[in-house]
């Protein structure tokens, strides 16, 4: 691979797309290629992404294998169900990042029963920081990063995923939660919702107002937060997860919480949580668990590759409490992509990548 | 008492004070007498609270003995800790509705572990609607308007308990659930924090952000809510209570789960569980089931006295979960103010009090 | 007519009608009639404005004469354009209140210029506060309402315009500016688009933004403040009007500045001008000039009838900059919309209409 | 100078010192050097900047001469009227970068007029695309970026200010506008009052609600705006301007209108106005007039150092508007003074600074 890397993006209207190109235009190594849509094929990219003053006089090309050929990487930001016959057109050797949730699911059943289609296949899953409990030995924690280097398809995660996940899983790792009662409620910023034109997404509805939406175990984030938990070494998992959009754009605040382990002395709890907590992302370049007493907000993670994180033992009530902040279009969407790019490209795994918040 | 009520607020320039004042201004049978605050004594009600037009030109006076004398209602809407020195100067009949936490729990040692001081007391809780499990017969619900009627002291709930109580006593009372893991996490807009100067609570730092705050057992609306359910009839509650600051000056949504009672047969329990939220409010003016399949948001409830309320069951989960919103000033505060002293008169329990919110 | 007045709204599924329906439910003389709309005929009035408790259930009609017929009043909050015809079938007799655009202007040149179509006739206009110059005699001052009492058919006028009119009028009709040179700038909510599914009206896209729409003379309430400031005395209005959509979902707050006139010595200006707004309002029930220092907010009207106002002048500069504010869906439509209706019917201006806003 | 600067941030606990530490720890060639304030001095960073993740361990220091000793570069982002008496003691050859105003206006009697205390004296100004009439000959124009390459002591422009002069000097250095009656009206993000506990700037106030504030040719920002109209070849500024506080952290929309000057034949003006400012900013990295018919959003700027502009003409009000979008902690603070550091030093203008703005 010459020393430039030449990506494209499918989909490059959307909210996805868009961040996606925003960090792409900042990435030392990367020059972007093709810009790719369906409906707005043919206009500038200016007029649906004017933030992206670099990159606004190119024209969108339609998504065909045509104008997605020549790139070392091809990043689809596409609905979900539409990724896998576009990838089956690619040259294995390119890299491809599928942002929708087509291959991110192992299990061809729990696809059907919450996407309602065929399963397109599962791709090595892009979230670095995953610790795999089966390959956990001597050598210290295994993590999802060494599945992704060399990777040429990655099927990175979802934004709810990714928060709940990286939130819950030291305590999953260290057994010192029961998985088989996790309680998870999210406030969720509106831009996770895509560019739909749908009444309850219009701004004069969703300014000073907060609502649920996918309540009582029917959003489709739920089988693989569990897949996730499981990698981690939770047998079992049984998971209510209720999502809430709050007045903002960006941004998924996730409160987490699971039954203390059985085994786990009361006592000695809060001490042992922590403790855990940190160990497992002391050397972790975006995630964060803050200084005790300081708790999280989205506003410190925005426009970075940031999770913040922060934990409480609730001895009264018997549970491990976990706030997790990610910009849920970086590190829950466009910024993993570029972390598994490099990781998958032999790059610095913190190329083009920012830890700073645009706070306040 | 005479076909006019007059009522004097103490604490007229704080959010729960304007708020009191905003109501009994449109109620039809009040007339608003003493207005009175502490440092904002001397100053035009219209420099704190511009928005009340009709009071305007009131001058708030100092609060004490002699200001609130000759009121048929005094309503104290004071720091927590302040209103029990008050009250003590007030003639016994005079009906006294305290806005603060002083004189809602009836455990002592809970006031002291949660509040640190001396337990002021306890009065009758304004929470009409509150189911009484211990009144219950042959002839129905037992609730706890009926304690209120004739009260001259009423304890006013706190608006985050009054959320989650309305919210879950209804699968209480049922023996649908099961109290012991409860787990709540709260939407909550910025003037539950009242005029508070601190830099958290600022626009700059909450616009475009979601926080927690009081995370791990630590919030003093803990043991008020396991109160009302015990109330309810759950022994042995624990409680799991996480609020969170978004982007709205107003509302309060709760998301509230507790695992499904042993003896519900997990193929019937939706329709149970529905059925049993629908009936507990059939008659309830102020607190509404939303049809099947529509979920709550705050904004439908801004500036009403309602509580809306949706739950589902998560069979895969092994939940109920249950979403209410309210206007944190108005079911939360000030509103159920008036619905409890319109008990405690005899006058129609909705006077005044309106169920239109303010929506979009 | 009955002691019961009955209303029936058409175009109830939007943001007007909704609003519309809000106050009349309040209103001690009204009881609503049909519910009508277009494509959301057949469906529960809750689907489309759940905040309206009590009337949730009623089943929305088709706006069809037959719908309509047997009312004391109609209330048309339709598109621009379509409200010509639904009058035209309303019996004469019938008090008909257009919330729409269609009878507001009294040049039909100026309607075909702005709207593209033809003009659908004058209609007695709405805005019981605006001066009328030329009935200016011995008696004080002559204002619309003087117009609109028996009327049957009322052109209630648009919010950016109440606004703009309010706030400058005074300095028209006391001849202290020069109309020939206003400009206005504006930050509006976004309910005033309606419910309108656009892109730029999404809350991901609205949340922390601020943008201008219609900018450079071609908003189409132009033409309709010019003709309010001529009624108002002021021959050769020329104005620069710019709105901008900021993150809210109510109100408008309205900047308009307009040079001193030539006359005015600017020794003397300041307390000319405050002299004139405060008495030209010292009788308005719902328009209320601050107390000196004071200037409004768009939360002080929120839910609330009310315009407030403030005024300066600016000596260096040689303008007079007035701020207005209103709640658009309230002063701005519906309750102007029930204010006319109580002066047409002989009602109590006030009946039915609040002062106090829904603060913080 | 060694190839990598180290820069001092005097204020770091502040918004305007946040936002520099953010901007500095991305450039390339800069390594952070002491980060120094008053009251938090001993405290940690993340305590205060907790979105600087990169820089949270660091100390904060008092703001003392040795503290600041050592260094390429100061930055003085100090309440106003401090910053004197530090840039004093530091050496003459130390880049000193004022955030503050206290540098900024050099004529010592308007400083007096709108500060009330004794002028600090004026260094280069630093907005680098300011056109500089008098320096302009056959080689084009001349900007204020000429006069800072090599400087040692730079003011940097006020926020508002680097939106009104961006918005309206083309206009002005090409003769088509008259200064002369030029109106201002900003939407403001609460960032740009500070971090100060003042009640209107608190959440459950700002939040949903629009006001203005300095109105009446109050504002501190006017003579620096008339000053830099001036440079740019107005003679006889009159300006009203009133900015408005509105729901968002960040950012400034600036809307200025002026009178086409007399010679501006309206037939004509519309293409020549809009050439004007176009050819204005064709060579500018970071000012872009946007595409005919694209108006720019506060939004399109957050995070990035870019001014948007868009321009129109009224023919029937006789001026010419425009609309001016801005962070105001980037192009109107930080990302300036990085900018002007850039110059000064010799560096790439660019270094450091983005143009894609976070959004949405």
């Amino acid at each position: 691979m010459s020393s430039t890397i030449r990506v494209a993006v499918a989909g490059a209207s959307g909210y996805a797309g868009g961040e996606m190109l925003r960090l792409l235009a900042a990435h030392p190594r990367v020059e972007v290629g093709a810009v790719t849509a369906h409906t707005s094929a043919g206009t500038a990219l200016g007029e649906h992404q004017p933030h992206l003053r670099s990159l606004a006089h190119r024209v969108i090309e339609p998504t065909t294998p045509e104008a997605l050929a020549g790139h070392d990487v091809v990043v689809l930001a596409l609905p979900h169900g539409a990724s896998g016959a576009v990838a089956a057109q690619l040259p294995g050797d390119t890299l491809v990042l599928d942002l929708g949730a087509d291959h991110r699911l192992t299990d061809a059943e729990a696809w059907r029963t919450f996407y309602g289609s065929e399963h397109a296949g599962s791709w090595p899953y892009g979230l670095p920081e995953l610790i795999v409990a089966e390959g956990a030995g001597g050598a210290g924690v295994a993590r999802q990063r060494d599945r992704l280097a060399g990777a040429t398809r990655i099927a990175v995660p979802g934004c709810n995923v990714t928060a709940v996940t990286l939130g819950l899983q030291p305590g999953v790792a260290a057994g010192l939660i029961d998985p088989s009662d996790v309680v998870a409620v999210l406030a969720n910023g509106y831009s996770g919702a895509g560019k739909s034109l749908k009444p309850h997404l219009l701004a004069s509805e969703g300014l000073g107002s907060a609502r649920p939406y996918a309540v009582g175990g029917t959003h489709r984030h739920i089988p693989e937060i569990a897949q996730n938990l499981r990698t981690a070494g939770a047998p079992g998992v049984r998971l209510s997860f209720t999502p809430t959009l709050v007045p903002m754009s960006r941004g998924i605040l996730a409160t987490v919480t699971a039954p203390l382990a059985g085994g786990s002395g009361t006592g000695t709890a809060a001490g042992a949580v922590r403790q855990a907590w940190v160990e497992a992302y002391a050397d972790e370049p975006f995630v964060h668990v803050l200084p005790e007493g300081q708790w999280p907000s989205t506003a410190m993670t925005q426009g970075a590759n940031t999770a913040l994180i922060q934990v409480a033992v609730d001895e009264a009530a018997g549970r491990v409490v976990t706030v997790t902040a990610i910009d849920n279009l970086v590190k829950g969407t466009a910024g993993q992509a570029v972390q598994a790019m490099n990781i998958a490209l032999g790059l610095p795994e913190t190329s083009g990548l920012g830890v700073e918040g645009v706070a306040p």
